[in-house]
């Protein structure tokens, strides 16, 4: 077993934390955050501190703050959004004879916490001995509902041990959390203090709402809560508010063994338009029918929504029981970002944390998508969608650059562009294209274009107008993209990236080709034939630098020219804490996998002795000081043939969170890479491909996974796939019509829904050695 | 005559300003603006307003602020520093009859300033009639002494001209002054708003001090005044202090045609280290030698000071009085800037304003210190001790970005980085170069290399450090410098800029050959023949990228490549007002003269042919959006025989402020292009070159110049040199030994005191035809 943690066994289906440790608490409040896309809570302890990061989270719900600059330029973003910590919800204050319960005092004689993947709730049991000798029971279970997106909801109980014991509750929504201090470090958000102006407060009984508007970019949200309390005997109920605090207070007497149950309603809505009244009254509705549902409805609702979802998406990992729970956390987590996320972005870091200020980036549709296109057809949809909604603002954008088309932003929460630097900003005009790949992939898999009609076109052209403007041909017809940055933010600012450049292409094709689909549609938004012609012609004519003495690519123009970096002098990781920019641009070191993921993305456009040499010759170059390699570097290393490599890395991007091995899990999970576990997987070892209009597999496992399962939906059905070393089986399970045709190892193979279909597996054999990575950076996974 | 301003006769000694205009304030503050090079004085009015930016500077005497980032980086500046505005000593108002003298009211009769640039004073004359009908005549002469470098003086007469007036004057010293609101334009300065803290105020009789201190940077300054007053009848003085404020009042009785003159002495003083008392010492000690002099003799050491510096210095041009009179203003400012800096910087505004928040760039030792190292060597020297004494400054930040040898600041005043934006800041490593090869032109043109003992081998061979750590050579040898900022801003972080690597390379070759020179100063460096001997590699193996198939050089690698500017689209200039760096930096756009000015300084590099061919091509591309540009532009238009174009481009550098050409003269006069003029005729029209270890001469004049005279030092000559549209007279004046042998038209000329010698000037027959500029840029003043 890898675990060198014995605080989390590794389990199959939930995550379990035997202890509580305060020097790590930021970290399991990540990893055990729940949350459905709309709503989002920090793993929080109930009774509210102590904390590393309080969080509650309404997706989109931002303040708007100044983007300083010391020398300001022309087309520079100057409002950033930041993602806010809400009213929290989740208190809930237990004082035992008067002394409240807080792990820091007394003695806490047993902790733990469960995450279940199944069922979607954080339970926790403590048991606690108050300084004055009372022993006391609390066991809490949490859950933010993936089929009522505006309720989350606790059921507390607490149970006296020993002796007669009082027991006063105070469950709370308490505004304006007190947060901790900024990090120096630039990834962590610019925490904004007392964000929340009171609007409205109102509460009797059981029940409470606080109302609150945020200062400069004006969103209102209303948060409410209600009670369902069992007790044997009496107990006092009454309910309070101020601007910023409501509390109901319960109070009762248990004797050893009688315990009370409290069970906590929450629903929370926000809205930039909607009146207070309305939003009041949304809340309320969401109230009313998370009572009605009642706690064991809840439950049972969730679960229902897991076993459909982990129908279609599970993935079996034999042989490797911490790969195997880490892809269904990793799937668990990314379900939870997008589940309902419903036209508003998915951040980076979903809703589990303030990093990256919650935006989102290129992650959402280049890493998280693909797996939610599959697993999760209409949770893609949906943030599909979403970046569709932006694109008037990204339209605005691409003219404000003297630009045609839209450019879309690096980082934004609402659309707007929030990036300040622009060399790894602006300049990464990538984002465009994975965006397109994105609607294209859907329709794709889905085989509906419904979606593409919708607005689908409307983005593919808008986006491919922009390549056509950014782009040139040069005076011997070839067509260039300069001053651009790729993946690899590490080498900025650079001309004729590979993958920048074939990624534009494909935007252009698929643009051309969604026109001819959809002409009517092309027509509206003024496309002819010459502009098709065109992006065509540019697409043709793309500049793919390739080396030919060293017979690899060029990451970009002249890379393979570049001073090589020093290891030996620079080797403090990520480089980028240690490192200025100024050095590392005109260097062959590199952050993120880059030309890899263009073989990765676009593998038909490089031969398998292409492939290698380019694998051998980045990997040794790659510090994977970004949270979006490890996963590519799998794929494209089981690709080549270094199974073991690839297994390694496969377990990297798995882990990343489970083992904080960025050592940031405490800002929040990284959404992209434990997306990446599963394309690490899925992509790795199962070989699946969809770059060439249809989907194709070519497994080969690593020694230590004897076999491995997935499933998929493509074109409605769902696919079944179980690997092992020598054989492949494909199962239909349903789907339209029964039959459906994809390809296995480079064949063409028919599948029925009638039985399933096992053929057999090719060995992998690697053209080169192992490659090696730099100085300190071979996968801590790697076991020879 | 050019001139579309009859405000400011055309006069070859002078700059004569005819009447008030309060639109243009601004600009006349800085035209008329008064400096040693130590202390600074705006032509603010005597009576201290309306003023468009008030202005009295202490070289280096800053204030500290932090820079912000929206997103940070390794390496990036934390404190910025800004010249602010200190105690202002040339405040006298004027109360007649109780009326304040305020040209805003009343009525202004007469309103003349003139700055006279043999004499070194700036005159007033003002008649003036009160609201309530009083008529009076105000004459005011200021000067700040080239002599004694604290020192300031004003002679201040009132007359009355009609009737009994009653005059009361309030000669001040006032710290913190209001100022006006900052700019959206990045160039101008941050403002500081109340940065001094008063430490102490003192003042009696007809005298006063104001000591003061910065609250970041804890600098420390004193000003004092003192007066002589003559008046017939009567009169009142007295003098009072507050912490802001010292204010000596005269009150007295006018009949008609009765004056009252003051006679205002100030003195200055700032250390970072000395006690409170001994600044008061040392001001009351500047104070005394004034009033010892007194305004007379204070008058006549300015007038000799700088009929000396003329004498060695004039340039004469017939034929073209615009540029009679901009050269001589320009050469005035210049010599202002610099004469008594000593050990201070020299900022690229003087101390004429606050624009780039009175920050030292290249421009000092690029075109500034070229016209001093030929006419107030002394100047120079002093300039480069300045840059010397940061040499510890830039080993540490070299150091910090991993790089060996001393790394210059892009932007200082007192020695630290103070550039916000690496890609034009830290990556504009030239700067360097630039140095180095100031100090190399020092010993060329002195013949004397004390200086390059005292201080000018370190910083060679930490500058050949730094150069030799940042480059590396390829697989086949080749030397590079990649990632790097040429002069050119629109074209940032690029590989092998031709400026960038010829400079580097002469860098490293002028610190091999002081090392041979000083063989002990090298030793106690550590340099070792090894370290020389890869010095001199790398400057043999230098990538220079030409295009073949166009037949001109790359301005960095693959720029003839990128994507031309649509200037009908984005033609609003400068374009970085209007465009985003993101757009600007990928396309054939350029700034400012980069691979021209490469053709300039190191044209020995470049065949005829070449140079040719490469001023058609730039010119073409170039926006001139900085002041660093027509200078050069002049020079190698000259050079390749487009005479009337680089008489246009001379026009232009020399008028820059004098037209307000760049709409921002009004923060502070561009000493780079008020230098450049100088260079513009010498080096253009004499075609002075000093890039091969001698002097030599290629005259050639433009129509419009009838006779080009120039004055220069050589090795301790005075040489004059003195052109037509047939011969050139070469004439030694004084000198060591009376024998010079310098280079005309690319022949060797012995040169001797006992008499001029005439030889005949060759015809310039250019290449190509006259090329164009891009749309809207076409000089000016060109004239077919």
């Amino acid at each position: 077993m890898l675990s060198d943690d014995t605080r989390f066994p590794v389990e199959p289906w939930q995550l379990r934390e035997t202890s509580l440790d305060l020097e790590v608490l930021g970290r399991s409040e990540s990893l055990f955050a729940l949350s459905n896309g709309h709503l989002g809570l920090r793993a929080n302890l109930d009774e509210g501190e102590p904390y590393a990061l309080p969080g509650t989270y309404l997706n989109s719900f931002v303040e708007e703050r100044p983007l300083p600059y010391a020398e300001a330029g022309y087309g520079y973003p100057e409002i950033g959004q930041s993602i806010i910590d809400v009213t929290n919800g989740k208190v809930i204050r237990l004082l035992v004879d008067d002394e409240p319960f807080d792990v820091r005092y007394g003695e806490l004689l047993e902790h733990e916490r469960t995450l279940d993947l199944r069922a979607g709730t954080l339970t926790r049991v403590a048991r606690w001995r108050s300084p004055a000798e009372k022993k006391i029971c609390v066991r809490s279970t949490r859950l933010v509902s993936l089929v009522h997106r505006s309720v989350a909801a606790i059921e507390y109980i607490v149970e006296a041990v020993d002796e007669f014991t009082l027991v006063t509750v105070q469950s709370e929504l308490v505004a304006n959390e007190d947060q901790p201090e900024p990090s120096a470090d630039p990834r962590v958000a610019a925490v904004l203090r007392r964000p929340l102006e009171s609007v409205e407060h109102d509460g009797s009984g059981r029940e409470a709402v606080l109302v609150h508007r945020t200062r400069a970019s004006n969103l209102t949200m209303a948060a409410a809560m209600d009670h369902l309390i069992e007790v044997p005997g009496r107990v006092e109920v009454s309910t309070e508010t101020s601007p910023d605090l409501a509390r109901t207070t319960v109070i009762c007497g248990l004797r050893p063994g009688q315990r009370l149950r409290i069970v906590k309603f929450l629903a929370y809505g926000w809205s930039s338009l909607r009146s207070r009244p309305a939003l009041r009254s949304q809340i309320a509705a969401a109230i009313s029918a998370a009572r009605y549902t009642g706690w064991e409805g809840l439950v049972e609702q969730q679960r229902g929504y897991l076993d459909d979802f982990w129908d279609s998406a599970d993935v079996e990992v034999e042989g490797d029981p911490d790969l195997q729970q880490a892809v269904r956390f990793g799937l668990f987590h990314v379900l939870q970002a997008g589940a309902r996320a419903e036209r508003r972005a998915i951040p980076g870091k979903g809703l589990t944390g303030t990093g990256y200020d919650g935006h989102a980036f290129w992650d959402t549709e280049g890493f998280v998508l693909p797996v939610l296109t599959y697993t999760a057809p209409d949770a893609a949809a949906d943030a599909l969608r979403w970046r569709a909604s932006t694109l008037e603002l990204a339209k605005q954008r691409a003219a404000e650059l003297d630009l045609t088309g839209a450019a879309f932003p690096w980082r934004t929460i609402r659309g707007e562009e929030c990036s300040a630097y622009w060399p790894a900003g602006t300049a990464a005009w990538h984002i465009n294209a994975a965006v397109a790949m994105a609607f294209e992939r859907y329709r794709l898999v889905t085989g509906d274009d419904s979606l593409e009609n919708e607005c689908g076109v409307a983005v593919l052209v808008e986006t491919a107008r922009l390549w056509n403007s950014l782009g040139h041909h040069d005076r011997h017809g070839v067509w260039h993209l300069d001053g651009v940055t790729g993946p690899d933010e590490y080498t900025a600012v650079v001309n004729d990236n590979v993958f920048t450049n074939l990624m534009a292409a494909h935007n252009l094709k698929v643009a051309a080709a969604a026109c001819e689909r959809h002409p009517r549609t092309a027509e509206s938004l003024g496309v002819t034939d010459g502009e098709i012609a065109g992006w065509r012609a540019a697409a043709e004519a793309v500049c793919i630098p390739f080396d030919d003495e060293l017979g690899v690519h060029e990451q970009s123009a002249g890379f393979t020219r570049l001073r090589e970096w020093d290891f030996n002098g620079g080797r403090d990781y990520p480089l980028l804490l240690h490192q200025p920019y100024v050095r590392l641009y005109p260097s062959q070191v590199i952050k993120q996998a880059d030309l890899v993921l263009a073989m990765h993305w676009l593998g038909h456009h490089f031969t398998d002795e292409q492939k290698a040499r380019n694998v051998d010759y980045y990997e040794q170059r790659t510090t994977r000081d970004s949270s979006l390699s490890a996963c590519t570097q799998a794929v494209m290393c089981a690709e080549v043939g270094h199974l073991e490599l690839a297994h390694a890395y496969a377990t990297e991007a798995a882990l990343i969170d489970l083992r904080d091995l960025h050592r940031n899990t405490s800002d929040g999970l990284h959404m992209a890479s434990l997306a990446g576990a599963w394309t690490a997987l899925v992509d790795g070892f199962g070989g699946l491909r969809d770059d060439e209009n249809t989907v194709s597999f070519k497994p080969a496992l690593p020694e230590r996974i004897s076999r491995l399962v997935f499933r998929l939906r493509w074109r409605g059905f769902r696919l079944t796939v179980d690997i092992d070393h020598e054989t492949t089986t494909y199962t239909l399970r349903d789907g339209p019509d029964g039959r459906v045709r994809i390809r296995h190892c480079g064949q063409d193979l028919e599948l029925t829904t009638a039985e399933p279909v096992t053929v057999p597996v090719e060995a992998r054999v690697p053209l080169l050695p192992r490659p090696t990575q730099p100085p300190g950076r071979t996968p801590i996974f790697l076991r020879d």
